[in-house]
């Protein structure tokens, strides 16, 4: 299993006029945290990119218990609770709050797919072998 | 059953460096479906939100079939499938590419909450009732 | 001298705490007016990037003197007030808010560029050809 | 005179199909960057407009010298060179990508406002106090 934190604070860019952070940028906050989960396992997304591999995200869910505010620290905490099989990639997350309340789950399925065609395609040994210590 | 639907283009802000609309823009383009389909049944959301409601997100899922590109002109079907009870409002989404094809499926819940207090509270019986012959 | 406008709804995901549209949106905005503009005089920036041709902001210029409000209808009046000379292509924007008055203006120059190399280039003469008529 | 700098990456969401960082996240960029640089000297942003005080934006230019790219960890310097007088607060901005280059310069002016009436005010003489030691 692959558990990874990071911290950030909401932008007064990700507010709305209800006060609270937009449900919208939720998505970019998942974002950030599997590139970090990513990265302390040593895969930089960049650089699968430019290696032509992409990770177009499949499929998206979020519940919204308490709302976010401008300028709470949040952490995002990403899991990737099993190794990948196939073409698909899934990660599960929690966003707490200033308070360390669950403010935020979410699930977020990714797809392995060529950069230059689009299409699905197996996850890579190369990746297969940095993930399997783990699990 | 309220069905409405409102057609605009992916802007060049919403794409990302896969040449797709970013999966974090869908969000934003599900709110301009519903206070679309809301303002067709004579509800503008803004007045509402100055009476003191307001609906804020509780869940949100969305399944991208199909990615959506730059200045494509979407489609975005927003359906209410059932009159809201107690404090919470479910929609249903079709997001429709340039072809016709479903590109997108999604289930937003909205909550009734006052904007004084955050909390949530029931649908009132005014809402209730420019809502009912609907259904 | 080509003028050109467009109209569109502030959305809710471009308000923020202040109950304004975001400082930080406007750009987006401003991007909608030329592509508009361009549309109209034949010109699809979505085709002219195919073919190999980007245009880069290389500077931005804003002023802020009525703020715009969310479901507000706003006017984007996009000018080329002059034949692009060499690589750079100014326009210039007024937005009016639903009461007509003139909330914002703003200047951005774009930087004709290869999108293989990321280098500035010279506006190609069959652009040139389709812009002089308008000057 | 305050020189503050701060840290980040630029997300996957702020990309566009050039594979640039889109125009249009700069401004939030500049945003974090003087919330930081008034962290510093002790102005929590947040607790400025819980106390009335806003500070929307009146005018904003940008230059865009080097693109910035996804995943480049960049500096923003923010300085505030003068006092403020009056209504307004200038900042300076200088964005350095991971070389160390500059990569944008800019300036923003605020307005001191009331978050009540949205009319522009004179600083409070506090603040001006917080801040006089520094010039």
């Amino acid at each position: 299993m692959i558990v990874s934190t990071c911290k950030f604070r909401i932008r007064y860019a990700e507010t709305d006029q209800m006060g609270y952070c937009y449900y919208g940028n939720y998505p970019a906050f998942l974002e950030i945290g599997r590139v970090e989960a990513l990265r302390e396992v040593g895969i930089r997304y960049r650089e699968l990119e430019e290696s032509g591999v992409m990770l177009p995200v499949s499929s998206l869910e979020i519940k919204y218990k308490i709302p976010l505010r401008y300028d709470e620290e949040i952490t995002v905490e990403t899991e990737i609770s099993e190794l990948p099989e196939g073409s698909r990639m899934p990660f599960s997350f929690k966003i707490y709050n200033e308070n360390g309340d669950i403010a935020t789950t979410a699930i977020v399925v990714l797809v392995f797919a060529s950069t230059k065609t689009g299409k699905p395609q197996l996850i890579s040994d190369e990746l297969l072998n940095i993930l399997k210590p783990y699990f």
